[in-house]
């Protein structure tokens, strides 16, 4: 029999706990015999004296195993999915699951909403008017086994990895996020849960992301690598570049018209870049071989998938998306070429604007967020608008430009070419 | 305008809080505004992190403040107390606080229960059968004013140090006990809250004592006596040994004889030591000078004093003692010199007998406890009796009867002489 009181004060002293210990820790959470702050200080030891692998691999299975394990395998066709560590301006779920989708894999996408400077994908797709995040099992199968959709992108019901969506919630107000076993696990307790075959993780690193340093990121998506694969779930990691926001607008229905572009065949590059790179290695993880999806983003049957994705779940694909009551543009005042943006100041920009939530529950503004209309390596002479705000809420607006203000930074010389997206692979 | 989170991820970070963040959190803790899983995942952070001197300063400060300062300047007497940090036999207090009024002080100690393998003087003072721990101010004022008495041992009122009182029952579910600046604070705010003019400090250091080692008691003594002359009460620490328990008894009813016969001019030799040094002590900080208390306990106005406190307390100071339902005696199994009893050991037989309790609020047994009949470097044959294990709950017996084996060691040589009590004075 175990008790809160040893289990933290062994993992305070840096022991290792026992798959017993741990086992009966999450359970007893889940349950609320480990009371809320017995569990936020044992996140606080963990936070300070991390996990094995071991330990880490118990935590995620008796996470998942606290709720039910979705199962697919009677689809007939491989699934795999997709995470991101979130990023501003991170919009690659909207046109990567119909993509995948129209290239034969199901993609079963159970996704959050936003939390800080980060949007969430719920957040971004709810402002397509009628789109609902909250689907039954029943319906999350026979969208998937429809062969016009074969994609879903929805909520995480109540019953799955409960013990994480306890534990996440806990760690959002007691500081004790930035931890990366909890990250991790609590990660890979959901996407193992969703029953998925295959899983590509895109890490961001940079300003702009959790993980601001490359060493962090790697042990975080080695991490996840190992979890996905002791759980049998094919994963691959990529760290992606998060200095920079992804494309040219971050907000929810701003990212949403910017998916379709891309959909459409155009778009940003680097959302072009990295939409089909992490297409590529999903088709590759769930073993579908003889397909581009850059071909499929070319010949509308992308498209046709996003369309179908979305009335499956009660959007209305083609109807007008919501805009912002207030805009207000931002000029250059200098002369010479853009050299930087910094994510994570358009990312405080766009929450400010009232895209994203400071605390769980809070409404977002669908319309808010920033376009910016240059980027890195582009001229600029006084006077070029470099970004619009866009928000329901005027006041926010000062606020907000002097962070994309901050954000811009320019300079009378050229500047080396942008990095790549990509920035490594891990599987 | 400050924020849990912002403060937890600060400290957690080895940032020093500012005086305004240790004010707002220590009030917004004790109103609830700051909730239980952010304090304890703060006071985990303190316990990795440490605390400055300013640090430890404030939140005391603000503990203190959290609740009403008593005030006993109208006496006309000077008031003193001495805390102890905990050990096994330790019934100090019980001789203590009568000998030094018979000395001329007035001694309010606001003392606490005990809780897992150290005994609390209240508890042991509630084995008397009518005596009360809670008196309202005005009794506490008028036993101190009373030329008869001038010494009260009583609960701390819930408006004494209120924040202390919810972080200490915080503090003890999760695994956040062991912090000194935690300990300190704690200590020093209701001591400082308790009025007194100076202050008495018995730092125990062994393996009976939250404190292992030297180099920790010294640092915790160090903190208390600053924090102390930051507050304006003039405070010294005794570091005192706890690696065998003190006297020849641990329990409640047990104790309470024991330091009968202290008053009663007998007594073990180092408790008889251990209450005049602490008198000496006590009354040079009250500055009392030319009164050797050794002569108050020949002269039986010491014992004159604890009937009158217990008596004004509702207690029947000559009344039979309770004694429990069952006993045990272990026996030598050896002949030979005894050289060490491991206090905790003793502590643990005594705790597991029913002398404590594992959970805050759980009731103990008067007369549960261990007595020893020998003491180290005595000599012992086989079958000798080396202790009496007392208890109302029987099955009980053989764990307790392992532990106490456990604390008895033997040789056959002669061993060097008892270490003394008193190890070191920071003042």
């Amino acid at each position: 029999m175990h008790d809160a009181v040893s289990i933290i004060t062994a993992k305070r002293s840096g022991q290792e706990l026992s798959g017993s210990e741990i086992d009966w820790v999450i359970e007893a959470f889940t349950h609320g015999i480990v009371a809320d702050e017995q569990m936020a200080a044992l996140a606080m030891a963990i936070y300070f004296q991390g996990m094995s692998s071991a330990e880490v691999a118990r935590w995620t299975a008796a996470m998942t195993q606290s709720g039910s394990r979705m199962d697919f395998s009677w689809l007939g066709r491989p699934t795999v999915d997709k995470h991101s560590t979130g990023g501003v301006g991170d919009k690659i779920t909207l046109p990567l699951a119909p993509l995948v989708a129209a290239c034969g894999a199901a993609v079963p996408q159970l996704s959050g909403r936003g939390l800080g400077h980060t949007g969430g994908t719920l957040d971004k797709l709810e402002a397509i008017p009628g789109w609902r995040a909250d689907l039954s099992g029943e319906e999350i199968a026979n969208i998937l086994s429809n062969p016009q959709v074969g994609a879903v992108v929805c909520a995480a019901g109540p019953d799955l990895a409960p013990a994480d969506r306890k534990l996440y919630a806990l760690r959002d107000v007691t500081g004790t996020v930035e931890s990366i076993p909890l990250i991790a696990s609590s990660i890979m307790s959901k996407k193992i849960a969703e029953g998925t075959d295959a899983l590509v993780l895109d890490v961001k690193v940079g300003r702009g992301a959790f993980m601001k340093d490359l060493a962090s990121a790697r042990e975080l998506a080695r991490t996840m690598v190992e979890l996905g694969a002791d759980a049998g779930v094919r994963t691959v990691a990529l760290l992606t570049a998060m200095d920079a926001p992804l494309g040219r607008t971050a907000g929810n229905a701003l990212e949403v018209r910017e998916a379709i572009d891309v959909l459409a065949g155009g778009g940003p590059s680097d959302v072009v870049e990295l939409t089909v790179t992490l297409a590529r290695e999903m088709l590759t993880a769930a073993g579908i071989d003889g397909v581009d999806p850059a071909d499929r983003l070319r010949d509308g049957s992308a498209m046709d998938r996003w369309r179908a994705m979305i009335a499956a779940q009660g959007g209305d694909p083609l109807g007008p998306l919501p805009v912002a009551r207030h805009t207000d543009v931002v000029l250059a005042e200098f002369d010479g070429v853009i050299t930087d943006i910094d994510a994570y100041e358009v990312g405080i920009a766009a929450w400010r604007l009232g895209a994203g939530r400071a605390r769980q529950g809070e409404a977002v503004q669908a319309g808010a967020g920033v376009e910016w209309h240059v980027g890195v390596g582009e001229h600029v002479s006084i006077g070029t608008p470099l970004a619009t705000l866009h928000t329901d809420t005027p006041d926010k607006l000062p606020a907000a430009r002097a962070a994309v203000e901050r954000a811009f930074t320019g300079s009378l010389e050229a500047v080396s070419p942008r990095q790549d997206v990509v920035i490594e692979r891990i599987g």
